[in-house]
């Protein structure tokens, strides 16, 4: 885990990593949420719908937000005030996402800063676009 | 699970639900996301920053938007496009979120709703606000 004060941190700044969307995943946000949408959850409505397979919830996806912030960039001391999310394709069980942040704006007034978020999935396609509002702590 | 249609949807309709977070919820997003931040797993740091206990991951709360749409409003045709979200105040393990949604836009060209979403603690107050963009497929 960094732990990037909000004087260490430079405009246009990077972190990423990349993770796999696994069946366990989309189980535990199955858990949290009591969302049972078959597009989710059953293969065979999902291919009804035009998908190869059972899509993978956007906002499971979202969360990986949580980790970009929290884990990398800032780190430690993140806390997130706002999120904006857009999602361009969907994300299949399977996909490795590449998750990746720039520093776009810092506010020295509110120790804040905006990240500008992509993500890809392992072809390289924009799956999700996101700008997240952070304070410093 | 509701399966409202396009045309079924009324500009204004509401829809609502009420979840409990729980230590396990917690543990699942931790296993998801990887995000170790101690804001969220360190009861002894989140107080040393102000806080009666660890902090839910925002992003946690906000994963509650995939079972508004997911299984409320629309419900089973859903498809989420975007989301804005604004944490107005921190949410703690076992505090319980009433998650409302509204139909604040409908836009007939592209069967899209538009669902401006509060979310209240048990006390009342305001804890995230959020905007989403919704395909009803």
């Amino acid at each position: 885990m960094n732990e990037y004060t909000y004087e260490e941190i430079e405009m246009g700044q990077k972190e990423s990593f990349s993770v796999t969307v696994t069946d366990e995943m989309m189980k535990s946000f199955l858990d949290i949420t009591g969302d049972i949408n078959p597009l989710h959850n059953d293969r065979e409505y999902a291919i009804s719908k035009g998908h190869p397979d059972r899509v993978v919830y956007g906002m499971l996806t979202g969360s990986m937000l949580s980790t970009l912030a929290g884990v990398y960039l800032p780190g430690k001391r993140s806390l997130i005030q706002e999120v904006k999310l857009k999602f361009a394709k969907p994300v299949y069980v399977g996909d490795t996402l590449t998750v990746e942040g720039v520093v776009e704006e810092k506010h020295d007034a509110y120790s804040l800063i905006i990240l500008k978020v992509t993500m890809r999935n392992q072809n390289g396609d924009k799956v999700c676009r996101a700008r997240m509002q952070i304070s410093v702590i």
